[in-house]
């Protein structure tokens, strides 16, 4: 995919909006690729970086509050909170448009969706494939909003490799087998690689634990370096939503194979549709007749 | 109001401009708003979040050398300071405009403006109006600059219903005593309502006692629920500058007098009237003439 | 030198390119500075201001890892770190360009290009010039790289004077005198003061002292004041990196030799010039044609 040159119409597509970011917890992946999404389509950004410490969150306002107020000054809310269904509240008081950039231990939407896009774009195809999952299942708000994406395509079967401590919980497992999903729980990392597509390797997040002993016990378990490598068929790839710490050994990056940094790039296209799609696509008319339509 | 259009001259008038927010206490909506009022007007932002923590300011620069620096790189500054008193020491060494964001219990002269606009745009006059003001009003900068805005019009009534300890301070009482302003410090809070045009009530600030017990016993006292509106006259109307914690009930934000939310989105146009008579309506010549005129 | 006017083409030379400032130690005029570089010239800028603290870097995420990232999202990064070395590793792994903004005790090249630039602007030459030192010429990575960037010249004589225990080191001393810069540490400030074109003063920079006493011992040893300023040549300047604490006393301001501020104003020309040599002037074509020669 090529980048969107400046002067040419889609690098102003966008021109004359904002978006807000709002986030409640660290990042700096999603953040910036939302925010260079926006300048690449020729949109403003008002950033804020760390909502919890440095706002009015701090004295006591309501996320609800928050967000009313924020969508007098910006066409579209950004939000990553580190309270499950956050999101979902913001866009019930909002009239703008709200894109959930991960909401604690639920969702991570436009993560599943630049996942989607990278197998397409990797494997070729997103019907017909396995798929293995490694790590933190259980606090892994990337695999389970990845896991119910999947189920909307045919025959997909998924491999869920975690410690004990960190299993895919059960609601995600109900949901797969009530769509007919084929999943299995398996403890040998190796003969996953060996069959799958793709290998989703996540990391053991320290901040989901209260038990550092629970939390070593956990990390190191399953590790993806050069060896493993050797078991994954030649077309496979192995994916990462990032940060990774180590359990991507630092010598997989040179293999063809390692797909993890081409991923964290499809999240500025893919965040630059969705934010085209909320925006411009949303007006009956052509996009320069105004923003009138949004938030009034 | 409409918004701004992008692609109409009134969305490019501060093209080329930049505005630099230097923010020493925790802000969303003031930072947010001046620097959305700058995007609609196209202008640029340079945003410091937490000046106090990050900056040279924790290196023991005084304020003054940070404005006489940060005036190099900006057409003008918009400051919030913890102590009172700052901006005016701001504007005092710097050749760019200054604009005052707040300064710790003194002033914050832009939401008294909005407060003024929103007041003119509710009510449909300034004269002859009944203002009760309610909650901290010792520390609270936004009804100590809206009393000093509102003595500039003709047959004020101001009614002050304060938990004891926060109770208006003598300084604002002696300057309205000056200028004829009629004021009453009231401790029932239904009689104010049934009387007013505009009940303007107030966060008490946490952050502000250093006695906790204080706090509680401030907090609390005064709460305008859905009970309170049935005294209030119809045509009268609910403000508050935001953030609330519960001094405020939830279940008043739908009643059509609830006007906070419409305030606060009044930031914005106010914040875009500012900047344009700061930066654009200074200018001899036609705007795209040039920076020039600035800081030079 | 005048400011560049919007609507002028130099106005939007770098329109439609992204930088990302990445910054693991405070600042307050580097990071606003460059960001207003980028502004100036029409180009977009992606902030963060804390990447130590709420940022991947928090879950454990190598430099390395985050500059591979963040170069999908932007055209270059400016990169501020709190270890040596760092700016260089980053542009290892890199395939856009990246500024060093600093890296902890080690350089601060940028730094020294607008000391170099404020230098010609001030006393009107680089070759036959005599430069005092001043201040912690340890841990003081601008003096550091003013000192290589100066070995460049004809016969520049510096003169060091730092309390004992922050005194030039070798590594530096050593490159001087391998390339004929002559260098000799003094005592006596006012000698000094006396005989230089230019007289660099700097701040005990206290967040590098692990002992209290050391750092108490240091400052405050060597202050310019309106006395030592009798003492200076009538065409001489004072300059400081800034922040400045009480090193130069405020009374000093005023005496037209005093550059300190002009310095900070020529980092935005200096940088301006930087920004337009990595990303536009590395086009083989008409920049418009586009960002497709970055980062693929």
């Amino acid at each position: 995919m090529e980048k969107v040159r400046p002067g040419t119409p889609e690098a102003r597509v966008l021109e004359g909006y904002i978006m807000s970011t709002l986030f409640y917890e660290p990042s700096t992946r999603t953040r910036l690729s939302f925010e260079s999404a926006m300048a690449r389509l020729g949109g403003t950004v008002l950033s804020t970086e760390s909502a919890g410490e440095y706002s009015s969150a701090a004295k006591g306002e309501t996320l609800e509050d928050t967000v009313r107020t924020v969508e007098g000054y910006a066409d579209c809310i950004v939000i990553r909170h580190f309270q499950e269904g956050a999101a979902k509240r913001a866009a019930a008081v909002a009239s703008v448009p709200i894109l959930n950039a991960g909401d604690g231990p639920g969702q991570h939407p436009t993560q599943a969706l630049l996942d989607l896009y990278t197998i397409q774009r990797e494997i070729g195809r997103l019907n017909d494939i396995k798929v293995g999952m490694i790590g933190d299942l259980a606090n892994g708000r990337t695999v389970r909003s990845l896991c119910m994406c999947l189920s909307m395509y045919d025959n997909v079967q998924l491999y869920f490799v975690a410690p004990d401590v960190v299993r895919m919980r059960d609601d995600i497992k109900e949901y797969l087998t009530a769509r007919g999903v084929k999943w299995t729980e398996v403890t040998d990392l190796r003969e996953v690689a060996a069959d799958v597509d793709v290998l989703y390797q996540t990391r053991i997040q320290r901040e989901r634990f209260s038990n550092m002993d629970e939390y070593n016990a956990a990390r190191g378990k399953y590790i993806i370096d050069k060896e493993l490598m050797s078991h994954l068929q030649r077309h496979a790839v192995v994916m990462h939503p990032l940060p990774r710490v180590d359990e991507i050994t630092v010598d997989v990056d040179s293999d063809p194979r390692a797909a993890y940094f081409r991923q964290a790039r499809n999240g500025l296209y893919v965040r630059m549709a969705l934010l085209k799609l909320c925006l411009a696509d949303r007006m009956p008319d052509d996009h320069i007749a105004g923003l009138a339509g949004n938030g009034q």
